[in-house]
């Protein structure tokens, strides 16, 4: 079986997921890494032994770009590689306006005759095809998704949205249950000299990533001590007859990134059958998502 | 849209949790039940507003066969509607037989130009779209599945293994949970007259259902008090940075009757596209078994 040949475009912690979660497969393999201009000197023991570059073109042979990079850029990124003749993963995490753009990156996959999958890291994603199979056992019901539990948890998208505020040095955005299938918000930053905590506050909060739930803001010295990559979450669907319930927890960008790791090889079976096009990670059979080489060897644990 | 138009092969538990589960969906609807010769004049208010024949061609248009049949009767019966040029759905539950069967029902439907989901209920079946998702968020981990709980539960499949073995009048299998991903049987047994009992337990105990795990066998005057439709199960992955739990309880022959609803529409979606062949659960995408005429209502909640 050849294998599949990735390159992880940006450089933070989904990124550095991917490289780790690519050292636990066999059939996907890192091209490189792509990191902005200027970043690309920057010495890094965990980038010793990988080619990393400022442009693709630079690598050779790819056939999946997993895009590790703010949410908010994907879509035209994903456009752009697309262009390119690539295969492309990424985890954007605005659910309603996925189905608008799946569409328009859907007719952009078809001509250049590669495959994306779209909107697919945790939640939307796999948390997604969990509430699918939900609604598949249990057709009547009522299902919720709760995240962050009582401690809370971090909330990727969150985080990197508050980060791009202007007056902000840095950030995290946890996110805390609220009772079920609601959440509340507590937003750490640190501020940048000469700016005004009631602006940058306000301008958080008007953040579209916030203007739906309760969220506090705390400006502090120093988020070290309330900085965090764990995070957890819970689907629940309880139905006349049948009560179904889905927990995770753990690193959330290391779940990410085996997602999206998954998914690469997810492009490449549905390349392999020319089924071109930009899909979400329910629109793909599961059976793509998973390693080997032959039908008996997927289905390994059916 | 047309309407998914199915039959109800069988009527036993499943065969009546389908009945219901359509009366709660307006996407797919009931032609009729088909039943053995010998039922066909039997009395039941539940059937009464419903079509009962003894062939299946009686019944007009039909999509799809939902094969609510012992298990083991499943691979010549799909063999036997595929040829008819129907689409089939059963819940097949013999694991390691699945990959194998899967193969030459594949030829069949590919010749016909038909579709079936092949061992799709709980388990195998939406259990092993769980373990895929665990598996795809999770590269690195290891996967237990675990049945009911410290009480037992119904086990559908061992149920009607034992009622088919000779000397039993009624029985009902529990399943009960032993440890982390391991099972025990306790079978309760009404015995025939002028059978005995040592003979019919050693049938039981060399039966394949039941060779992997230990095996209490009680002989009752009646099942009744310990008869239930009730079942439970847990999937759980751990690996090392992130830990998965997924819990189901509630009626077993309802949750299987809904997933082999909800697969009739993964039929029709694959039958459209022209993507005949025998699938299991894993290997249609998910989209394909939810309600819903546009991409747009699908993908909701997505």
């Amino acid at each position: 079986m050849q294998k599949i040949s990735v390159a992880i475009i940006g450089w933070g912690n989904v990124g550095r997921g991917c490289k780790r979660a690519l050292e636990e497969t066999s059939d996907v393999v890192l091209a490189g890494v792509v990191r902005r201009p200027v970043s690309l000197n920057k010495q890094e023991p965990e980038l010793e032994n990988t080619r990393v570059v400022g442009d693709i073109k630079e690598l050779g042979k790819v056939d999946v770009a997993l895009l590790c990079i703010p949410s908010r850029e994907v879509p035209e990124r994903v456009k752009e590689y697309q262009a390119m003749g690539l295969c492309t993963v990424d985890s954007f995490d605005e659910h309603e306006r996925i189905v608008g753009l799946k569409k328009d990156l859907d007719i952009n996959a078809k001509a250049k005759k590669v495959v994306s999958i779209f909107g697919t890291g945790w939640d939307p994603g796999t948390d997604s095809g969990v509430r699918a199979i939900m609604k598949i056992a249990s057709i009547t019901g009522h299902t919720t998704t709760t995240f962050g539990g009582a401690k809370g948890g971090r909330s990727m998208g969150h985080t990197a949205a508050v980060k791009a505020i202007e007056g902000v040095r840095d950030a995290v955005a946890l996110t805390l249950a609220n009772g079920r299938g609601k959440q509340k918000r507590k937003v750490y930053v640190e501020i940048q000299k000469g700016f005004d905590p009631e602006d940058v506050a306000a301008r958080i909060k008007a953040d579209p990533y916030f203007t739906a739930d309760p969220t506090e803001i705390l400006f502090v010295k120093s988020i070290n001590k309330y900085n965090t990559l764990h995070h957890e979450g819970e689907v629940e669907r309880t139905g006349m007859q049948v009560n179904q319930k889905y927990q995770v927890d753990g690193n959330n960008p290391e779940l990410t990134a085996n997602i999206m790791v998954s998914a690469a090889r997810a492009c490449i079976a549905s390349r392999d059958r020319g089924e071109y096009g930009t899909y979400t990670f329910i629109e793909r059979p599961l059976i793509d998502y998973l390693p080997g080489a032959t039908l008996d060897e997927k289905m390994e644990g059916y």
